[in-house]
């Protein structure tokens, strides 16, 4: 570590290996085999050390997926159409990266069978939504899309696609899909300003 | 069984009482619980019943899906729009019943681990959306929207909204969320014949 500038403190060191470890068992196995002795031997720490930073199979998960699931950073490509277009290709290249779906898939799952996995799950894909709303905010402000656009509406028909594609229908992304999504939904919200 | 004018042969009742307790076993526990002892054992049948049936598996596994995944038959509103909210609002229905809820994230999860089941799902969601692409293929060749209409694209965005808002969002579906799905679809699909 000699020439390094700002020493990461081993203890943080060791901490994200066993985070990075805890994504790998739950994308190979799912949550069945995700159990603290999985993760330390993937890690090559153990079991010790894994609970010495975490008291459950819960605390662990919960601090894997926030690293998994940082948001998108806002896109400043100054335009609205290429901003939503920007954070929709990211979204379908980030659900096609294979350890990243079936963690998602295993999550999915997951949630349908715990309630504190629901609440994580809804407050990860919340957090992931705000990029995109205040994309759109912003473009309601300066009257881009109509005043009576329904921002939550608009967000759920921009994102769905992405997740129903990959892991519903099973199917490719075309060529330019994410920008046909966005122009179809655009074509939407700025229709509204002459029909209402 | 005296009096029933069309007897079902012993043989088709019980195997619709072990595709039940099937997907009964999928519902409650997911893959990982999913043995034909346990299937057995829900369906009060011997392990040889479900094995006369089913040679694994895997093939008992098809045979529920299929049970459970019967399409929509096709509206006859005689509305373009009114059959879309038709079947869009049965399919938001669909996704909130638990058990149905509880199999179709079983499924996502071990689509990704199984080759076989991400086939199987693909061609389950595949009947799903035929009675989709039916409406928007007449409404087309009838001038109801845009001749450029991409039909595949529209189906996205309208069963998108309802998989992710349950399985990703974990939102519940507000008041009129289908009709407001479908009319923004509409709108960008009618759009289209001024602007290409």
């Amino acid at each position: 570590m000699l020439g390094t500038s700002t020493p990461i403190p081993r203890g943080e060191r060791a901490r994200e290996r066993v985070l990075r470890a805890a994504l790998e068992v739950l994308a190979d196995r799912g949550m069945p085999g995700f159990t603290m002795e999985a993760v330390a031997r993937r890690a090559g720490a153990s079991k010790a050390t894994v609970y010495r930073h975490w008291t459950s199979r819960a605390t662990l998960l919960v601090d894997a997926l926030e690293l998994a699931s940082e948001p998108f950073p806002r896109p400043a490509t100054g335009q609205l159409r290429t901003d939503l277009i920007e954070l929709i290709s990211r979204l379908e290249a980030l659900v096609d990266v294979p350890p990243f779906a079936r963690l998602m898939a295993a999550f999915i799952d997951a949630a349908e069978r715990d309630p504190t996995l629901w609440a994580l799950h809804a407050h990860i894909t919340e957090r992931r939504r705000e990029p995109v709303r205040q994309v759109l905010v912003e473009a309601r402000e300066r009257g881009d899309i109509a005043a009576a656009a329904d921002i939550e509406l608009a967000i759920d028909l921009l994102a769905g696609p992405a997740f129903y594609r990959r892991f519903i229908a099973h199917r490719p992304f075309p060529e330019g899909h994410a920008a046909a999504v966005v122009d179809h939904v655009l074509t939407a919200l700025r229709r509204l300003q002459w029909t209402t």
